[in-house]
């Protein structure tokens, strides 16, 4: 039988477009799907519940999304399930999330059959018409399809799950519910793609790059968040260590390299970063930067303070040295060549390690409980166990600081900064590593927004610790503009567990009962346990005194 | 000083971009807006708060759009203020409710400033680049812009404004923050825009209908949504009243019309319809459908039964008789000559008004309560002052059936269908209409998705009666294809006040505490009562019993 000798598992002749869709995630190694069904994919739930894939229900589709976005970051490839335009839509910014940080999700979202669509007859959910959803998903994906031919529909599946991969960006698969069980028309065979380096383009810009770091006497390396998404931690380390160049990371990619490698210098992020990192940084003569993302907040002063001449940016999609650019090279080649290229920097001495935050934890009893002395609790506490999966404002801007003495995981949404994103993500983080605990730190404005997936987390028995920063409003802006549209209104957060039937929740004022509640929520290994913390409405953590110190400069 | 004279108010030579457009919502009778601030709209949301308009703060986007999409149906047009990207993606899904279900909601959102924008270099919440937002907007409104420019700003804000009006669908503003203060370069004055009917295609459309309305002996009008959104009712009953011709509404249209009125013959929709009133509608040998959405939903039996040679099919977009169109006539102008064309037809028996769920209601103690007995209950509640507000499922069907002796306003996405609409809906209708006292309806699976915006009602003193018909999942997909993805975690819904700090909560599992908790709930005036309702997994109302019925025979 030729034709079946050159299908691979999962593309037998008679395998539908629904089996294959779920068999090539699963070979690429997903093994949770996120979402919400509703009737037009009803039938690929069916056939997921059926599967060795896990469905895992959310109560939002963006609660779905961002689980789906941190599932991803962790597991390399993610996917959520959705029915059409209801279901869809809502996930519209966690797509666009994953898109800007460059986390692999797949969304997959049912649609009309395409036998009853007729003329002048509207199907619910429908919005302009048939190809709304799939327009603005093109907005915010890498790639996307609409599974409504059989003839193609398998060969679009290789190409956009190829396109996820390849760009780390999400990808938009539609199927209308009758072509679920539609057969393959020819035989099909899932197409293996490998790229290259254009050698002679990867040659030159090695020798350009390895002449300005032999030249330089205080070079450093800038490690970006593709290091973390393409897999590219050890090479990099590697090169590091066989230049003795010193690295650095930004916001967005704490923790992409172990924070206690002897050449790591700490996090450099423009408003918020440490003095000592900034200067060791700003005081270099070459920076080479891999696989980052320019953005305002983690990199506002770079481009200020240093010269470009002296930047080597090298990413997934371009090299840049100085002013001009190279296309056609893979950046894991890039580092490798480097690597090998017989590069010595002199020893220099690293930023000091410690800050105030890292002192040993002790409680002071009644002291009311201020956001400094939770950090330093929290840093207290990491290990190779923790998680910690950091919302946006002063949770993500405290948790730049944190720093175990081993390898900690560090799961945040630093540049895309959507609120909300905490509490789903820790979802995502424990189903892509059962044996890790999330520490989630969440503002009370974003746990209300998202924080009720806690019910998720109960189904699932997943048991992270959840800090809720609760500072009554949204904190970071108080900085910026205040008014009463900062205030919210306040939760009894830690009555949570009644409303949801379980889980344990703390009301936090004091040190003292902020230690014993830390110390039940590590105990409680059987649900979620949610610390409502506190703290003033001006109250800050030290990394965001440190921006306003310097805002306020500026102004 | 002619220039000056030229202008009205709110368009004074030095009225800057944000104030103008703050006064045209003004002046076209806008008086909240709901939002989320955001580093990009905080300037915005300051001259908001200092001006006559009131902010009502969400907690979540997608509670803030369906909010404003209820008031924009009541008040005829509403407003969403949301920051740039992760709070305007998070608003795609109720901008299309809004768009599908024909609601004015002017969408505005903050965005980086154009002085900020630099090469390589991304701003916090960008996905690919600037326009993406915009270009996601265009796909889900009638008409969108970006103020980039003073030069047009001021037209702009006038085009897409009146756009929202005149189709009454969603519109997209988009204002980088370092526009809010630019002021006009020439002076400006909004255009005011009248469209009329073209007289010669009105006249030919109008003899042809009245031909046809004349021949039959058994007319009816179906009162489509845009009777409701265009503010067509009293002309509708005109209509009417001059010509005998009985009247029946769809799902998406229930309460258009007063359903007390002598010659209303109740709801016809497709699916779950009372066999007395589809028999009637169908009986029927010419109908006029005025303003009506063609949607599965409503009517998908009705272009199978029924011949197209006799149906007249006018909406704001165009009138239908038989096969051929006109377009350019306003659906007003077709209904007013209608009414002056001497249509006379002889009265024919309406179908009974009474059904099971309308008989008297009397609680029977101990007696479990069930869902036909809820909506019996509900149906005894209604007056003058109550407006239900129905989500999606059964909540809705089960809706369909109720009546009360007076006009009852009705507030659902009984189209688009979007689960999550009604909590948050609550919150828009009773803004809108402060002497209202809504009555929400919703799912258990539909409340965990949006229930928590009634944070936003304690916050605004508002006092909705919320029953949860807590059936322990997504009950209406159970009846399509059942599967463990069809079931939620139960919450104690009753236990939110707990959560909150504020409100009322009751569980409902008999007659007896249905009666109880329902006088509680209604002398309770000063916060929401929330009455869990714990009805069977496989109890329906008497609407979805004959949805299903109607689905089992088509099988």
């Amino acid at each position: 039988m030729p034709a079946r000798a050159r299908t691979r598992p999962g593309a037998e002749p008679e395998t539908t477009i629904g089996q294959y869709l779920i068999d090539r995630l699963s070979q690429l190694g997903v093994r949770h799907v996120f979402g919400i069904p509703g009737d037009y994919v009803l039938g690929l739930f069916k056939m997921l519940e059926e599967s060795p894939l896990r469905l895992v229900g959310t109560a939002t589709e963006l609660g779905a999304g961002f689980a789906a976005d941190a599932y991803a970051r962790i597991n390399g490839l993610g996917a959520a399930c959705v029915t059409y335009a209801v279901g869809g839509l809502n996930l519209a910014n966690a797509t666009a999330c994953a898109y800007a940080e460059k986390s692999p999700v797949v969304v997959i979202s049912g649609a009309p059959a395409l036998r009853e669509r007729k003329p002048n007859l509207f199907l619910h959910h429908m919005v302009q018409g048939y190809t709304t959803q799939y327009e603005v998903f093109q907005k915010v994906t890498a790639a996307s399809c609409v599974l409504d031919d059989p003839l193609t529909a398998f060969r679009e599946i290789d190409r956009v799950l190829g396109a996820c991969l390849r760009y780390k960006r999400p990808v938009y698969i539609e199927l209308p519910r009758d072509r679920l069980t539609s057969t393959m028309v020819y035989p099909h065979t899932p197409l293996a793609e490998k790229p290259r380096s254009e050698p002679e383009v990867l040659a030159e810009a090695v020798a350009e790059a390895t002449t300005m770091l032999r030249a330089s006497r205080r070079p450093v390396i800038i490690v970006g968040i593709e290091v973390h998404r393409f897999g590219l931690a050890s090479q990099v380390l590697r090169l590091a260590e066989a230049s003795g160049i010193p690295l650095a990371a930004l916001l967005l990619s704490k923790a992409a390299v172990p924070e206690n490698h002897p050449l790591y210098a700490g996090i450099y992020g423009g408003g918020m970063g440490r003095p000592e990192v900034i200067d060791f940084v700003e005081g270099s003569d070459c920076v080479l930067m891999l696989g980052a993302i320019l953005n305002d907040i983690d990199s506002s002063t770079i481009t200020k303070t240093l010269d470009e001449s002296r930047i080597i940016f090298a990413t997934t999609e371009q090299v840049r040295i100085r002013h001009h650019h190279y296309q056609g090279i893979l950046l894991a080649d890039f580092i490798e060549a480097l690597t090998g290229a017989d590069v010595h920097t002199a020893p220099r001495p690293l930023p000091p390690k410690l800050d105030p935050i890292y002192a040993p934890w002790q409680a002071r009893g009644d002291e009311p409980i201020t956001c400094a002395r939770l950090f330093q609790k929290i840093n207290a506490l990491l290990s190779e166990e923790l998680v910690v999966v950091a919302d946006v404002g002063d949770c993500l801007f405290g948790a730049a600081d944190l720093s175990g003495a081993a390898r900690t995981d560090f799961v945040a949404a630093a540049f895309y900064a959507s609120m909300g994103f905490a509490v789903p993500a820790e979802i995502g983080v424990q189903c892509a590593a059962p044996r890790k605990r999330p520490l989630v730190l969440v503002g009370d404005g974003a746990f209300q927004m998202t924080g009720l997936e806690l019910t998720t987390a109960l189904r699932q028995q997943l048991n992270p610790i959840v800090v809720v920063l609760n500072n009554g409003g949204y904190g970071t802006e108080r900085f910026i503009l205040e008014g009463s549209f900062n205030d919210i209104h306040n939760w009894n957060y830690h009555r949570l567990p009644d409303l949801l039937g379980g889980g344990l929740g703390f009301e936090v004022r004091t040190e003292g009962e902020l230690e014993e509640a830390m110390d039940a929520a590590l105990a409680n290994c059987e649900s979620y346990t949610l610390l409502n913390t506190r703290l003033g409405q001006h109250d800050t953590s030290p990394a965001l005194r440190r921006l306003a110190a310097r805002f306020a400069k500026k102004v």
